[in-house]
C-alpha cells in the first residue's frame, strides 16, 4: 500500500499494524550500535515521520549509510511508537535509496539563517521554516478563493500585459519581443509598430479598471494574480514581483467595502488557523512569539472606523515626538499606524482620506478636499488593505484626471463605465504576499515568496 | 432588505411575498399601455428576473421611460408570476435611477457576433454569452484549486520575471525599465547590469523548472497563473499571454501521472456540470450543439494509453489521405488527433514520443529512441494536456542538454535536484483557455479570456 505521511497522520487508526510502502527523504539520521532511527518526511506533512531498524534487519549495515537529503522507498510496518514524541513509527523492513545525496549538501540538519537560505532558494522549500510559510501561503490562497467563490463572486481573469498607461509608466516594466541593442528608431522614438503588439506595451501593476469592467456585469467580482512594479527600493516589504487580491464590487459604498474586509480577512485568518494548526504553533515558537495571540485578537476584535481627519486629531494630541509630523493633508507613517492601533487596541479602517495624496479614480466627497478611501491598519504589520469607492460621475473622474495630468482619452473604455449605467462602486488591493507575513510572522518580504524579486536580484 | 437576485433564485421560499430591494441593470423593457416588463439583472445569477408595473403604480410614467442599459435601485415585493417563463416576479413599488445609459448603447438586446463583441471588450462581459464563459470559467478555475488542495496539493507561487533563459529566448517576452529610444549600449549589446534586476529579464513561458524544486520538497504541487509567449501567430487557439496549470509530483511515473490527469479533468468536468447547469445547458443550445453529451462522455470514458509508434501504425493503416503524413519520428498533427478520438470513441493518451520532438528535462526511455512524455487528446478540441516523466538523471539530463545546444550552468540550481536526494517525478501543463474551450465549447481563444493579447491586439 502506496501512502503519503499525510495519510497517515490524518488516518492513523486505519494504518496502525499495516505494511505500507512510502517514499520521501532522510531529514537527519541517528545511528547507534544496535539500532537507527530516521527522521523522515515527503513533504505532504508538516510533521515528520520516524523510521526505525535494528539489528533484526538484515541489511542493518547498508540502511546505517543512508545520508541525509538521500531520497529513499521505505516498505515496512506502522506501529506504536516506544518513544514519547510520537504516537508511532515505522519499522523498517527494506529501504531502496532512488537518490543519493552527498555530504556537501547544504541543507545539513542544524539551524540555518534565514539570509543563508535564501542564497539557496531551490533547496529551503525542504526546511522546517519553509515547510511552514509555503503551507500557510498555499492554504491562504486557497482560503482567498473560498471566501470570495462561496459568496458568489467570479474570479476576473484581468490582463498582464496591457497598453493602458494613464498613471504614468515609470512605475511599469516595459514588454518587448525587440532585441534591446537593435531597438528600431523613428523620430528620436522607439517604433512599437515593429514590436509584437504594435504598442508600447506595459506589465500591469494591477487589475483593478479592468476589474472594473466585470463588476458592473456582474456585481461581485476578484482578481487573484501576480502583479509587477519597477520601485528600486530595497525595503522589507517590497518586492518588484508580488501577488495581488483585488475585488470590486457594484452598488457598494465604502460602509459596505469595510464590511467585506473585515469578514473576508477574519474569514481567512480563521480558515487558516483551522487547516494549519501545527504551521502556526511553529511560527509562533520560532517566528513571531505571541503569533496565534495576534490572530485570536485579531478575529474577536471589531474593527473601528475612523476618519483620517480624526487619526491625525489623536495623533497631535498623542504628545509624542514624531519622525514624521501628522499632517491633515499627509499620509499616515507607519509609527502613526502603530500608535493607532495600540491606541484603540486593534484594527483601525483610516477612512476618508485627503483628495491630493490618493488615485484619481477615488470618489470624491461633498466637502471637496477629501476621498472615499480607507485603508485597513492591523496591529504590527500596519497596513494590510488600500480600498476606495470609485468615482461613478464621468465629469468629476474626467475633470479630475485632467486636474491630475492625466490623459482620459488613453482609458476611453474605462470612462464608458460612467456613460452606460454607472453606478456606485468600490473595490480594494490587499498585497498577498504581505498578507503571508502577517499570518507567519515573518518580517522579510523575501521569506514569503518562493523566488523573490527585488532590485538587482532575479537569480533563477 | 438588500438582496442578489442570486438569493432569489436559490431561496425563492424565503423571499415570496416579501419586500425587498435590489440593484441592478435593465436588460431589456417591453412597455405597453397599462403596464410593463423590464428584464432585469445584477449579474450575479445566469438568469435574468422580470420586474413588473402597472397602472397602480403613481409612477408609471417614469418608470416607463427608463431606458436598456441603465442601472436601477428597485424596492418591491417578490411575487409568484402569472407568466408560464418563471416562477416569480418582482412587483415594482418604486425605482431610483443610479446610473442611466444612453441609446447609442452599443449592447442593444438583439443577436451581436462574438467579433462584434470583441470590439467592446470593456462591455462583452454583460452579454448573455459572456455570462455563460465567464461563469464557467471563474468555477472552472476554483475546481482547479478544489482539486489540488483536496488531494494536498501545495500551491506554488512560482516566479513571473526570470533570468532563466535556457531554452532560448526567442519565444519569451523581454522584461526591462530602460527607455527603449535609449538603452545603454556597451560594446555592442544592451547593458543590462543597468537595468533594474542587472541582467536580462525575460517573462516566464512556464514555471515548471521552479515547481519541480518544490516538488522535490512537498511531493504534489501545482501551479495555476499567467504565462507568456511572444509567438506571432493568429490561430483560434493561441494567444500570447494565457492562464496555465502545472502541477508536479514527485515519485510519480508516467502511469501514476496519466491516473493523476485523468481523475482532474473528470473532477472538473463534474464540478462544472454541478456548478453551472444554466449556462452549459445555454453553451449547448447556442454555443455548441451537443455539448453536455461531450461532458458526459467523457465522465464514462476511460481514457486509452497508446504508445506514439501505435498511433502512426494506425493512422498509417488507415487508409486516409493525411494533409500530413504520419511519421513515427514527427508530431500528431490536428487532423491525426480527430482520427484518433474517433477511433477509440473518447480520449486518448499518446505516450513515449520520439525524444527528438520533445523538450531537453523528460526522461529518456531505455529504447535509447523515445521519452515518457504523454499527450492526453479528447474528442472535438484535440490536445488539451501534455505532461512527461522527467529525467531524474543527472549526467543524461546534462548530455542531453549539451547536445541540444543548450547551456546547463545557466541552470545549475535546475540540475541540482538530481544532486540532492534526486527521484523520479513527473509533471504537465494544461491551458486553461483551452480547457475553458473545451468546456464551453467556444472555438475561438479569444472569447475565453476577458482581454485577450494576440499579435498587434493589446488595447485595453
Amino acid at each position: 500500500m502506496k501512502l503519503d505521511v499525510k495519510d497517515i497522520y490524518e488516518q492513523i487508526d486505519k494504518f496502525m499494524d499495516k505494511e505500507i510502502e512510502i517514499s520521501g527523504w532522510i531529514k537527519n539520521h541517528r545511528k547507534q550500535k544496535d539500532f537507527g532511527f530516521i527522521d523522515f518526511s515527503d513533504g505532504t506533512h508538516f510533521k515528520r515521520m520516524q523510521l526505525i531498524y535494528d539489528l533484526d534487519n538484515p541489511n542493518f549495515e547498508e540502511i546505517s549509510k543512508l545520508k541525509i537529503g538521500s531520497a529513499i522507498k521505505v516498505f515496512g510496518k506502522i506501529i506504536e511508537s516506544s518513544g514519547k514524541n510520537q504516537d508511532f513509527e515505522l519499522k523498517i523492513d527494506s529501504v531502496e535509496l532512488l537518490g543519493d545525496c552527498p555530504d556537501d549538501y547544504p541543507l545539513q540538519p542544524k539551524k540555518h539563517s534565514l539570509e543563508f537560505l535564501r542564497e539557496i532558494a531551490h533547496l529551503r522549500p525542504r526546511s522546517n521554516t519553509f515547510q511552514a510559510i509555503n503551507r500557510i501561503r498555499s492554504v491562504s490562497a486557497h482560503a482567498v478563493h473560498e471566501y470570495f467563490q462561496s459568496n458568489g463572486y467570479i474570479y476576473a481573469h484581468t490582463p498582464f500585459l496591457t497598453t493602458a498607461d494613464c498613471e504614468g509608466s515609470d512605475q511599469m516594466f516595459k514588454v518587448t519581443t525587440f532585441d534591446l541593442a537593435h531597438v528600431p528608431i523613428k523620430e528620436g522614438e522607439a517604433d512599437f509598430s515593429k514590436d509584437l503588439f504594435g504598442q508600447k506595451t506595459l506589465l500591469t501593476g494591477s487589475g483593478q479598471l479592468h476589474g472594473e469592467t466585470m463588476a458592473l456585469a456582474y456585481k461581485k467580482i476578484y482578481t487573484f494574480g501576480p502583479t509587477f512594479r519597477t520601485e528600486n527600493s530595497n525595503t522589507k516589504t517590497h518586492a518588484n514581483e508580488f501577488w495581488m487580491i483585488e475585488p470590486e464590487v457594484a452598488f457598494y459604498d465604502l460602509d459596505d467595502l469595510m464590511d467585506m474586509e473585515e469578514d473576508m480577512l477574519k474569514f481567512i485568518v480563521k480558515y487558516v488557523m483551522d487547516h494549519c494548526p501545527l504551521e502556526l504553533e511553529f511560527c509562533d515558537k520560532f517566528i513571531e512569539n505571541g503569533l496565534l495571540d495576534k490572530l485570536n485578537n485579531l478575529l474577536k476584535s471589531e474593527f473601528k472606523r475612523i476618519d483620517h481627519k480624526e487619526i491625525v486629531d489623536i495623533l497631535l494630541a498623542s504628545g509624542k515626538e514624531w519622525e514624521f509630523a501628522p499632517d491633515y493633508e499627509g499620509d499616515i507613517h507607519k509609527e502613526h499606524e502603530k500608535y493607532i492601533t495600540d491606541y484603540y487596541g486593534g484594527p483601525v479602517f483610516i477612512k476618508n482620506w485627503p483628495k491630493d495624496i490618493k488615485a484619481y479614480y477615488m470618489k470624491q466627497n461633498a466637502d471637496g478636499k477629501t476621498v472615499a478611501a480607507v485603508d485597513l491598519v492591523v496591529p504590527i504589520a500596519g497596513e494590510l488593505i488600500g480600498g476606495s469607492q470609485r468615482e461613478e460621475d464621468y465629469d468629476k473622474l474626467y475633470n479630475r484626471m485632467k486636474e491630475m495630468g492625466l490623459d482620459p482619452e488613453q482609458i476611453d473604455w474605462y470612462l464608458d463605465l460612467r456613460k452606460f449605467g454607472g453606478c456606485i462602486h468600490s473595490g480594494f488591493g490587499m498585497g498577498f504576499d504581505r498578507l503571508v507575513m502577517y499570518l507567519t510572522g515573518v518580517e522579510n518580504i523575501r521569506d514569503t515568496i518562493p523566488y523573490p524579486r527585488t532590485p538587482k536580484n532575479c537569480k533563477y
